[in-house]
């Protein structure tokens, strides 16, 4: 998507050189980082200069390259799988990123050298990243009919939707998941309005707000607080937000506070939609009760940084003696979610339907078994 | 209640000088201000100097002392129906401000000279607020019994409560409306724990946790996004909030963001009590449809002000030319509240239950009737 009137993804190459876009200083200062090594990915990941599950997953990739480039300099394959678990361990919730790290473990391990594991480890980061990117097109593609039915019920009115956190394109690769079809709507000429939900600690909203500003949407930003009296008021005619990790249920990991405006859309009867593409699902988990949860520094929440005479700021918000618990998500139960927005289609809330629309878990749920 | 062990009001005399705690640079400074004059007043309220329901009450009582003291400067009656209207529209959702200048209004006009209309009102706001201070008191002794009731069937375990805003000592004239069957629960050695929404966008929470922290009472401060999560986990026994406007038939106007609290509380069956003194009831509202929601300036949103080396500094959060919008508050019904704790007694959600409660209500709306 657009900055400054330019293309960018969030993660890129430049020849063999991965670069990605530091959206710590984001949305005041925009910075490119190189990722040369291992150990700064792992901490691009662990620190959010990348976040959002699909590019966590995409960077995770290429640490995996850089792994093998790591064991081949020390002349240890241990490397590789110590290097694994070090990488999904950076952030625990988000399932995307062990799911690459996974399939590049899997793929590594048919090189017979490490100058061979090394071209197959690059090669499918590249092709994570590709795939990513074009996942969320079609995100977009099957999401926009939903904006495009209310516009019509609306007589071609503005539809108003609400997002939570930032699930545009800095999140993923190219696109965003829940943006990607209100970015389709643009294109297709659809009046569209975005409620942002600011999305304390981390102001991910600003960055969403960002996004949307660069794209030349019309948007507004809310505090977190805010979106219930919206939907009350019937300023809300859709919700779309991302997922950190689905069970195959349908209950939802995403950003703190999902749970929360999924309450007031099934309370004021607005349809609330999760976009996700099939690698967020987690085929281990039945429902969300047990999706770990993140618990991130308290700081994050006790201090806020912002924009002083153009210098980022940090200011201490809380009684410096008060102590603060900062949970990164919470689980949506699958009952309050109208429908899942993947890359294969728009998919009902069960089992079943999951299945059905990913015959691929269904063989990956045998040979389990099988094994 | 104490600030540094010292016992404070949130308003108090000084012979005939009026001082209130200048909240604004709370909790990171304590300063006190003086007010001198109508104008100081409106400020005080308008630009939330003082805040919370109750207090503003109190602070239009003496706004009203003063508006009749400018009359009398200016030698001219209508000065003070004039300064009625103003201190009205200083903050529009708080039914207290309303309600305590309209009082005024009616015993000002009970004096046959400015020098009697004078005395009658620095009588009567002294009077309102004293009031204030004591109905918060018998709040705390009703309120407490719900919290005993959940000790007891913890065996004595710490109660978990969650409030939002700051609906505390510093909100009303003393003890608070939600917070003071806290403390009064802190006094009857009940074990407790406090969840603090920060409550964005003016942050109040940190109000809350600043008194806590004053009263020495275990707290924890979360963003606003929390609380859904931590009721799904069993981490919160009980809500408490206060209100800033109350319909005949409960529906609740407080704080933005109380109304997600409410849903998250029924969706797991967790008790929501809304605490409030009678004059936080708004007589001609049937329900909460039409009660006015303040709208703020979005700078509240996209600026936020903290300490910074010592000194309170403002940051922009947000992209510059993004836009915000700012609600103040938010209604929740009725059907979400287990109950209102009142200064007589804790009541049910619905009219009869109110009347019955209040027959001095039913007073006024049949004297209204006959009017």
């Amino acid at each position: 998507m657009k900055v400054n009137g330019k293309h960018f993804r969030s993660i890129w190459l430049e020849g063999k050189k991965i670069k990605v876009i530091d959206q710590r200083n984001l949305p005041h200062k925009f910075e490119i980082e190189e990722l040369t090594n291992l150990e700064e990915v792992i901490t691009a990941i662990k620190d959010m200069h990348v976040r959002g599950a699909p590019l966590i997953g995409a960077t995770a990739g290429f640490g995996m390259y850089l792994a093998v480039k790591k064991a081949e300099e020390k002349k240890s394959e241990e490397i590789i799988e110590e290097s694994a678990k070090q990488l999904i361990q950076a952030r625990p919730t988000a399932v995307d990123l062990k799911w690459t790290v996974e399939k590049q473990l899997k793929e590594i391990k048919k090189g017979n050298s490490f100058k061979e594991k090394k071209e197959i480890a690059f090669k499918t980061a590249k092709k994570i990243t590709d795939n990513s990117a074009e996942q969320c097109r079609k995100i977009g593609e099957f999401g926009v009919k939903l904006i495009k039915e209310i516009s019509e019920k609306k007589k071609a009115k503005t539809v108003n939707i609400l997002t939570h956190c930032n699930a545009g394109w800095l999140a993923c690769v190219d696109f965003g998941t829940a943006t990607a079809p209100i970015y389709k709507a643009q294109k297709n000429g659809i009046k569209i309005h975005v409620w942002v939900d600011e999305t304390r600690p981390r102001l991910q909203g600003m960055l969403t707000s960002w996004e949307l500003m660069q794209q030349k949407i019309p948007h507004t930003i809310i505090a977190d607080n805010t979106g219930g009296h919206l939907m009350q008021k019937g300023l809300v005619d859709l919700c779309i937000t991302g997922a950190d990790r689905v069970a195959l249920n349908g209950d939802a990991a995403n950003k703190i506070g999902t749970y929360l405006k999924a309450l007031a859309a099934k309370d004021n009867e607005i349809p609330f939609y999760v976009a996700l593409p099939s690698s967020t699902f987690d085929l281990n988990l039945e429902n969300g009760k047990n999706i770990p949860i993140e618990e991130r520094n308290e700081n994050e929440i006790k201090f806020i940084k912002g924009l002083n005479k153009e210098k980022i700021t940090e200011v201490l918000i809380a009684p410096e003696k008060s102590s603060a618990r900062n949970f990164g998500f919470d689980v949506t139960p699958a009952r309050l979610i109208a429908g899942l927005i993947t890359e294969k289609g728009i998919c009902k809330l069960d089992k079943k339907s999951i299945l059905k629309l990913f015959p691929e878990f269904k063989k990956r749920l045998i040979n389990d078994l099988n094994e």
